[in-house]
């Protein structure tokens, strides 16, 4: 890699190192994706509150998804999960969801984001969870699940409600034997009712 | 409140004050729970580990489930959700589960119930929060949703997932609307699967 193509608000004083630099946008992308949210949050915004150009933003952590994923320290690309879901029909989302998450969760990849999930869940960073769920699952699937309108969002929050619960129970509490049974019967048991959340009737006067 | 009686085990050098007996028999009540679970923990054994007599355990706590609210800041006694939950029929469970919780939740006293959780789920407390689901819930409620035989801990595990992640999405990630929603909206969306996890059919090859 070469030289950084540092913006004019570039503090002085700082070395010019490619760690530094790539840890400066780290610390803008954290404080910014906590404080507005991942929607309203641009990888120029995060440039320049970093003192660098857009471009090496993008070089170094190439989509917004992507910067995400490594400010929370998420190690692996959203779109893994949300590519496959837009190719799923809404009546296989049920199930397609968790068989999707639940392997990756029990992967070594997923142990770094367990432990991540529980300093988050603690301290001021739940600000980014929540955008998360709000700016990317919500506006992912919430778009295709809205029947009646105005109910997607809804749908999605209780889907997030089973999978934060599973995270929990499965990783963090380590219920047994819970905890030990294999991520296909997890995920086949819930699915009906991630299912019922997506595409199922709802309780009167539920939707705002 | 008079004199403590104390046993032979009480180290010298502690003063008898009440406060502090009090205080005692809380960090050997969080001690013992957290090593050996609610199940295999007696009074008695709380008490000797303080250097206390039994009946000054009791008579400060109560029963064992009171003590063990005490000694992890829950401000309700665990048999106000636990008698009610008794009296209901299994095919009614799913609804009365969410409907007793979550005013509970809701109410004053589960913002410290929250602020509790959200230090157990981080620290080495968690021992706390599986012996109370594992020990508590899946006997109560377990044995009564055992068919098959052998499901019942799993079937009760499954419903724990989910409300743990009804607690973490509404009070701590704090996702709107969901957060929002009234309690009883939110009670009767989940309700059915609950239900479903308590009573329905599971995939095959599940019962271990």
């Amino acid at each position: 890699m070469t030289a950084t193509n540092t913006g004019r608000k570039r503090r002085p004083g700082r070395p010019a190192g490619n760690s530094d630099t790539r840890e400066r946008i780290l610390i803008s992308a954290r404080e910014l994706f906590a404080r507005n949210g991942i929607g309203r949050t641009s990888i120029r915004a995060v440039a320049t509150a970093a003192g660098v150009d857009s471009a090496l933003v993008h070089h170094y952590f190439g989509t917004k998804e992507k910067l995400f994923a490594a400010a929370v320290r998420i190690p692996i690309d959203p779109m893994d999960i949300i590519g496959p879901l837009r190719e799923t029909p809404v009546v296989e989302l049920g199930h397609k969801i968790p068989s999707l998450l639940l392997p990756l969760w029990d992967s070594e990849l997923g142990a770094a984001f367990i432990a991540t999930l529980r300093s988050i869940l603690t301290g001021s960073e739940v600000n980014l969870f929540r955008s998360f769920i709000q700016d990317i699952i919500a506006v992912e699937v919430g778009a295709r699940v809205d029947n009646p309108p105005g109910s997607g969002i809804i749908r999605v929050q209780f889907v997030a409600s089973q999978l934060v619960g599973l995270l929990i129970a499965r990783y963090i509490i380590a219920l047994e034997p819970f905890a030990s049974l294999p991520a296909d019967q997890v995920a086949e048991t819930v699915a009906p009712n991630l299912q019922r959340y997506l595409t199922g009737d709802l309780p009167d006067g539920f939707v705002p």
